[in-house]
């Protein structure tokens, strides 16, 4: 493998992308540990927390079952906001567009960031657009940064898993990067599979509740499931036992990846949360998940099971135990 | 022209940007004013005042003389934020990258933005990686958003400048634009014209010593100078009048204008601020100004002669007068 030019797989969230980050960005740009490895960076200044995020997106096709690219960009980063604890409060659209775009579509898209940002409850403050010629660009591609502030002194992030944790999510997975897929490639199915694709900021302020219960929140995007509680395991260093069969998954989505060889597990997923809580708060935050309407099928899919390790096993439905990798290369590319 | 699709000249930052953004964007994403047609929102939080700016670079080449596309991005942003006089502090970063892209030329570029960030005092907090197939990008395209505070209460934006006011420049006009340009043409000329890309926050925090003598700040990027002074124009409803005899213009720029039939009134720059100040402190200001290694060719250009009408006008060389409307299409595309 050509090591000196970026591959699709330096995209994808998984091993390749951390490499590129550890190997390269994160020392380039930083002396001091940036935090990249959150889904937001927490900063302070003259006494006050707040949150910072940025997130580009290139999903293809724009538009795909159940939303398109303007809601998912703004959901994506109201959502990094949550997945630190913050509450978001402002967010920037930087758009790319390729000469020729539909002024119709980019209204329609535009009408998606402006409907997603009411619905998260932040306004949109900074903009900008730039145009390229046609072929050096793919129809459009939109940056959306956002700052959050926080209303309790809660510190939740990827290295405070602990041992005995409860691992929930809020509900199947894989139901975002099918969605895109299936339209991508023109899979005639049966069923429709929509994304997931949701602002998860409301449903989170309600778990905060729970307060220090709380170890780490996120949503796993890019790299699926499994690469995001491994990098969980790998920034804790802990070891995470799942249970196969306690993940929610729809059928249709289940159907799609027998079918195309591809593991839910690995599947992008743009309107769910990993949470890692102490266990005695577990049963609690499983009802108030459901409850919520973005967390019917909540369900608890794992746990901590030790200190150390850095692991990531599966039991499998089957009865055996396997080990999680981060998704080497690129399953899905350009999902987000 | 087919008013259904976008025109490379709706990214020009010229007259058909303005309509784009007034007609589409900001009543599509915002009920509200945005705060767009500043370069940076100013926006409140439990009673402390922030600044928050995004921009896309898309510049073509990505490396030019003078600089390339990653402290480009960096100096932008900080510049946006000085623009409203707030102090940068946070910047974030988000990459979108052609697949086949040379590693070693993204370690240059982000190496040129961490440098570009420690000059200008601000840290990068939060980054995002993307990846695109092979002719779905153009090498790379970099967003950088940014936050910064104030330690002052004046108010800095396009709507203060009043009858009286002396406009400023910290320099000679078009060097961006044209060594883009001259780049990306191939052009063999006699002596090396080189972009004026810096950080100017450190410049304006010397001129904001002046307070509330210092009424607009405005960096003419796309769209150059004439651009820029229209919007000013527009948004504080005046009448300007600029004396070209007084611009600072490089021989060599002039010259290559000449050749290209390019008016360098309309050019970028991005080391450039154009300050409109009350009359009493322009020689002052324009004394700091020539002290700062970014002014030493500093000149009063102009002056608002009149409340309303929106207008600016220009004493030509000549002896005549010639209105200066915003850039109509695009003259030079993908220049930042």
């Amino acid at each position: 493998m050509d090591t000196d030019i970026i591959l699709l797989g330096h995209g994808s969230g998984g091993k390749l992308s951390h490499q590129l980050l550890e190997e390269l960005i994160i020392p380039t740009l930083s002396g001091v540990p940036m935090a990249g490895r959150n889904d937001a960076a927490v900063l302070e200044h003259n006494g006050s927390r707040f949150a910072f995020t940025t997130d580009s997106y290139v999903v293809d096709p724009v538009f795909f079952p159940g939303g398109n690219i303007g809601g998912l960009a703004v959901n994506g980063t109201v959502n990094d906001l949550a997945m630190v604890g913050a509450t978001p409060l402002v967010i920037s659209v930087g758009l790319i567009i390729e000469e020729g775009f539909s002024r119709r579509e980019l209204a329609e898209i535009l009408t998606s960031m402006r409907e997603a940002a009411d619905r998260a409850g932040v306004s949109i403050a900074a903009g900008d657009t730039k145009v390229v010629p046609r072929g050096k660009a793919d129809r459009i591609f939109i940056n959306t940064s956002g700052i959050g502030f926080f209303n309790h002194t809660l510190e939740i992030n990827g290295s405070n898993a602990r041992a005995g944790d409860k691992i929930l999510i809020n509900g199947t997975i894989g139901d975002h990067g099918i969605a895109v897929m299936a339209k991508r490639e023109g899979l005639e199915l049966d069923t429709d599979i929509l994304s997931d694709c949701a602002a998860l900021n409301n449903l989170i302020e309600e778990l905060l509740e729970e307060g220090e219960a709380i170890h780490v929140l996120r949503d796993p995007t890019r790299g699926g499931v499994a690469t995001t509680l491994k990098e969980i395991a790998l920034q804790s260093d802990v070891s995470i036992t799942l249970d196969e069969a306690a993940f929610p998954l729809k059928g249709a989505v289940r159907g799609v990846c027998a079918l195309l060889g591809l593991d839910p597990l690995y599947v992008a997923n743009e309107g769910k949360v990993l949470v890692l809580a102490a266990p005695e708060a577990a049963e609690r935050l499983l009802e108030r998940m459901k409850q919520h309407p973005l967390g019917r099928d909540a369900a608890i899919i794992g746990e901590v099971t030790a200190v150390g390790g850095g692991r990531v096993q599966i039991e499998t439905v089957v009865g055996g135990m396997r080990g999680v990798e981060m998704l080497s290369g690129e399953q899905l590319p350009r999902i987000c």
